[in-house]
């Protein structure tokens, strides 16, 4: 389709995430917007959509596929509904982008990669959302030069505060784990080839009869060795970290720093060369804010009255530079429209 | 206007910094589009027009401003030609933002202030980025909650690996610290009532007859006092900080950094509490990629050979988890599609 | 005197400072005793001479310091009382470590300083510890490298929780400062000239009346210029840092870290190389803790117990890494002398 | 013994790691002196002990430990030679710091435990200096309240930059590890009753036939699991951590940081509340330097010019303070003696 046309997103399954979903593509996304929505329970469906602006809501996802008015699916419905989803956007050839897991087990992921390999080409995005984070990015970006030699080792910790009620031990593989078994290849490039789960004593804040924490250790067909700390009831956050050890060097990244380097007798990280690069998302936010509150009425931003107020300033500023000493700043009265 | 139109912007001045805006409204911002580039050099604005999807593109502001199609403007060209661009868009009653300085000297600010005055509302906006940079959001909005009580003094830091040619000492304050004042009144709520410069010896490594850097001491009517260094020819890196030092307590942000605060004896920073908080970039980034991707052809992202593997290793987990010690994952071969 | 002999101390001033040093000579540092205490309370000079093992106690410096057994004197009494105590050390030619400030003010530091040049050797030492300061001590040295340029400013911070009852606006200056004011001497290796003291707005909690924080701005014969932040009711804790701004870096150090820099677009500190530059400290009090302790009857730290589990461990580490998979470790009945 | 007299080492094996305990007694220990060395290597025995200021040389452990003025034993040989050396000084009724391992194997050690059973008294330290780390003192502290809950997995790391000539994969478990497994024991009080040891691909750094890194999981009576990855050819530095997981939070320690935890949805540490807390080493270093200098000569800290212009300074701030405005100093010229 051409770059000019807005492409038309069928969003199947509005709970929590795939109501995030449909606000990230109304508010946030460039390009992009719902066309429909679907959901099992028919008055969500429709709460979601009168909220999108007024698209089409269905219940049944076949009906929503076949719209003229759908140019791709966005599958955030639970994971036992994915499997159909996915062979119905398939059989009509239209890409999707499908919230982890692809499919419960196997068996049914092969016969996804069957329909998909028997269509020719690449459809099915699924959402391991660690490979857009602009830090696990910066990893795998390093791991790829090979400046700090082959990764040896990866110990990643993936930790929640609590677990949802009726949460399983086998949850925390499959749901949680998978995450890291991703993100393990992904960073690595390579496949993983076998399991053992460790069982520490659970934490007496975890839920009777789960086994919480895990402590898992992956093996590589490159012979890395890659381990896990999955902790779904830390109680202190919500963290998602990795670093990888490299025969010349280690570099990790976690919550709330960028990424930071060992090597050569020195620990730390890159500062940012340019406003840019430093300030990008604010950029992005600044103006994303003001086309906002303009097609809402009235820009909210710094003001005429703070751009004079700054000028003011600067001229003190610069009679201070040049004069030297203590320089006192003239400013009007503030007009009571910028109160 | 209705949430639902797209909003029309004429963004003037496309040099570097108005054709990044270009770009960010194109490929980054939701619900606006560009409809009109203006520059004096009349083949950068064909250029840029042309990139931009084929708008309209102008060497006279006046011109594009009378356009139809054209919601609100984008001022990014040099500060002396802001206060003819603002006036202009002031009466066509258009929204505009305004990159920093709103115009070069308080004489010409306060004639832009009259004319939105004159109109009864406000219509423009200030780039003053900083107000929209996470981490100074949230300085800003724990200095409102008072809960490290008052503020009592600002240290702030805005460095610049080298200046562009040509720079002089009174750039330092105009172009540079301008970003601090707006910072200091807006994370303060003050206005600032007095500035001395102080000029330690040149840096070598700074042009000749480059006062650099420079050490400003602001006062405000709060009785706060912020100084800042300005040193644009550091050499290491671009870096912009805020300290703030209130009455129980210290925050401070910068490169690369969540906000830290010290109080009550501990310094640290909070730990995100939820996925969607830690991920919500990751969130976006993954959408919009996916979009972009699916609009230009084919997704890129992970794939179902991925979501494939990914099943086959937490099923070895799961088996590991309830028998115990160390199970092998089975995978059929990797399909030529997913190479 | 030679090196074998132990150095005998005389400590003038035995408040909470005096009786510190009196149980650091006796405890921590080699090659020192106390031979006798002077306080102006008798009781008090009586109860430390009691603790530190029966030396001689006095009232009147000149009496301790006519004594045999006084090699050396370290003056810890109120500072109206050090230059009485200096010029009656110096009268008897004795080294001295005098507590800062070496005296009040400048009129009788200077009596103190023509006394000692009379004498034509140096025989006083002032006690601004920061000079002795792990991390102050790598910040001199780089800065002595001139690997960073040369320092052009230098922020320092200087906080304490609460100031005693008491305390007035001086003291902040001539208590607090003092520190600040040789360090910057100290570091930078340069004269200051000039001082500017800023005064914002009391915090609500400092004592009415009391000017806390004060701002104060130093200005070098090298050109550079120093800021230091005083602030003596922070609340939050005791901080003493210092960042130097060279030509091409800047080097901080502070509470809790090691120094950083950030020089060619880097941040970050070095790693240690070696287990006795990593465990220097730990080795210390390693034997000083067993000497300690066998002095007064038996070992306290890792047991044969300890021992034979590490060696038991280990041998069934080794085994595992040679047979592959887990392996039990074999530990007799622990016992009970090492319960 | 009583607490005034001197302690009377003798240290067995005066290679690098027994030079420098020799060193240490004499230089940094209060209360000790090394009265003799012991070495197989006479020459280096002679030559330690003249630098030692002309204590006995002995190649016979046994000849030494019969000497009068023996009342202690530092061993400090190679691992093979401790069992005699142990023994021997049990039989002499001696107490003793070990350096570890205690014995290479488990029946040796078990003969020392015997031995020392058969006394009835502890005698022996075994030298595993993690203990007196003051990191890691404040984490088992921290641990033993139980503020964060169980322990349930401890993440350690141990790298050097690399192995010396001959190194062995075994001597990566009975040299490297042995100091985690005994830092795993001490932190959790709990003893370890399996071992899992795995091997990643060899670094291509690492000699050839060399298993480094490895990858430990040792498990406890307790329920805990730790790992722990050696690795002794890193290349970049020489490194100890530790993390505790616990029911509540977390808890690490190593290099150039003092602990950070995590909980109750923040990270961070503690601020020193104190001077004497803060900056207690410096003045253990101040004190020290001192006597060491005095004892050799002259001082050679902060002199007298140093304190009067420190007086100057601060008497032109409190001028500066009350009067306002900036304030030179006067200073007098520096007379030579301050060269």
């Amino acid at each position: 389709m051409a770059r000019s046309s807005t492409l038309n997103v069928a969003v199947i399954g509005v709970g929590r995430m795939g109501a995030d979903h449909v606000r990230r593509i109304r508010e946030v996304v460039s390009g992009a917007r719902v066309s429909a929505v679907v959901d099992a329970d028919a008055d969500r469906a429709e709460a979601v959509a009168a909220r999108a602006g007024g698209c089409a809501a269905y219940t049944d996802p076949a009906a929503a596929l076949a719209a003229a008015d759908v140019d791709a699916v966005l599958v955030a419905s639970p994971g036992p509904a994915h499997e159909a989803a996915l062979l119905a956007a398939l059989a009509h050839d239209l890409p999707v982008l499908c919230e982890k897991p692809l499919t419960p087990d196997p068996a049914s992921a092969l016969r996804v990669l069957d329909a998909e390999r028997r269509l020719g080409r690449r459809r099915v995005q699924v959402g391991f959302m660690r490979r857009y984070d602009a830090e696990y990015v910066r990893l795998e970006q390093l791991l790829r030069t090979g400046r700090l030699g082959r990764p040896l080792l990866l110990h990643q910790r993936h930790r929640n505060v609590t677990s949802p009620p009726g949460w399983t031990s086998d949850l925390l593989i499959s749901d949680s784990l998978a995450h890291e078994v991703d993100a393990t290849r992904w960073l690595l490039g390579q496949e993983i080839t076998a399991v053992t789960v460790l069982r520490p004593a659970p934490s007496g804040d975890a839920p009777a009869g789960l086994q919480d924490p895990q402590f898992v250790v992956l093996e590589t067909d490159g012979g890395a060795i890659a381990d896990v700390e999955v902790f779904v009831n830390c109680g202190f956050g919500y963290q998602v970290r990795a670093q990888a050890v490299c025969e010349r060097g280690t570099a990790h990244v976690g919550d709330g720093h960028a990424m930071v380097t060992q090597a050569d007798g020195r620990w730390g990280g890159t500062i940012a060369q340019d406003y840019l690069e430093r300030f990008e998302d604010a950029y992005d936010r600044e103006v994303q804010t003001w086309v906002d509150s303009v097609r809402h009425g009235t820009p909210t931003g710094p003001s005429v009255w703070d751009g004079l107020a700054a000028a003011a300033v600067c001229a003190a500023g610069v009679r201070s530079l040049t004069e030297g000493g203590r320089v006192e700043v003239e400013l009007p009265e503030r007009p009571s429209l910028y109160g």
